[in-house]
């Protein structure tokens, strides 16, 4: 069967784009070698997507929401807030370490994106910090944690672990100590949430 | 007094280099702009520094010592440790937003050196975190932190405010609410250092 003769979607066009971009990096990637990639017009993939800013930052949105969708199950789980925040920061972790090492090139790639659409990061780590929100304000209503105001506490969760999470220190990740200083932020923030 | 009936000192040299590389950019300043700017040879150059690597080096080293310089005092003070942290982090705070903000060409010029010279950096970084270790383990002794390895949790301390010294993050230290971030961050580490 034809790539044509199935129904483009603004999926499988944002399927083709992070393929194209793998393969011909964030500088050289078009709307005509997506086009190509689909076997459609490239007046097609404009239908979906008005410009080529705007299929480029549909896709970095869609990379970081991979992210977010894994850990909002954590988030709106219902064990112990302590142990739900663990779970939750070395999930991020995990989920940030993976995508580097796992498909530098791609990671590369969307190190330049991020870069160019500093709204979509913005709209991420603000989604990111609402669900710790969350956990945090569970905390509050067992009695396991105390914080007067649990958005500013999760934001200052978030910042004091950046080092875990954040792309710019993706060469950091494996180096020997790098789960042992997780820990160890990790155990000093969460004794800091404790009443 | 023409420059080279002066004594030709190692600390000379250096001030000269960091003038060069303000003005050049780290890519082209040579030593043979170094040796015309103090109206010597470059050969008496070489005398102090063997290769313009090690040079770079010493230039580096010489910047990153003036932020640890300034705030060994607050380190070794007999204030309350817990007063000592906090002025101590609020300090290298201050400094780093002063050199990134006060003279940006020459920060920069210093992002480019301390990208070559790792091991600078690293000594840097160690040099500060031993200050860190020195006031956690003063809490340690009058009871006001609790903390089974001081040095481990300096570093865990350090790594937690990195986005508020770390250069990478210079540009968002200008934000409206870095202050408010900076303390809300604080709060929560010396939280978590009580017993």
């Amino acid at each position: 069967m034809a790539p044509t003769s199935e129904i483009l979607t603004a999926e499988r066009i944002l399927e083709a784009t992070e393929d194209v971009l793998r393969r011909h990096g964030p500088a050289k990637a078009t709307v005509v070698d997506v086009a190509r990639a689909l076997g459609v017009s490239h007046g097609s993939v404009y239908r979906h997507f008005r410009t080529k800013a705007a299929l480029r930052e549909a896709v970095t949105k869609r990379w970081l929401d991979r992210t977010s969708g894994e850990l909002s199950g954590i988030a709106a789980g219902d064990g112990a807030p302590e142990a739900r925040l663990r779970d939750w920061l070395a999930a991020l972790f995990a989920a940030k370490r993976r995508k580097a090492g796992g498909d530098p090139e791609l990671f590369a790639t969307y190190s330049v994106l991020t870069g160019e659409n500093g709204a979509a990061v913005g709209e991420h780590i603000a989604d990111l910090t609402s669900q710790l929100t969350r956990i945090i304000q569970a905390g509050v209503e067992t009695g396991d944690f105390a914080a007067a105001d649990p958005q500013a506490t999760a934001r200052a969760v978030f910042q004091a672990t950046g080092r875990f999470h954040d792309p710019s220190y993706a060469r950091e990740w494996e180096e020997p100590g790098a789960e042992a200083d997780f820990r160890a932020v990790v155990d000093l923030l969460v004794r800091g949430l404790r009443p």
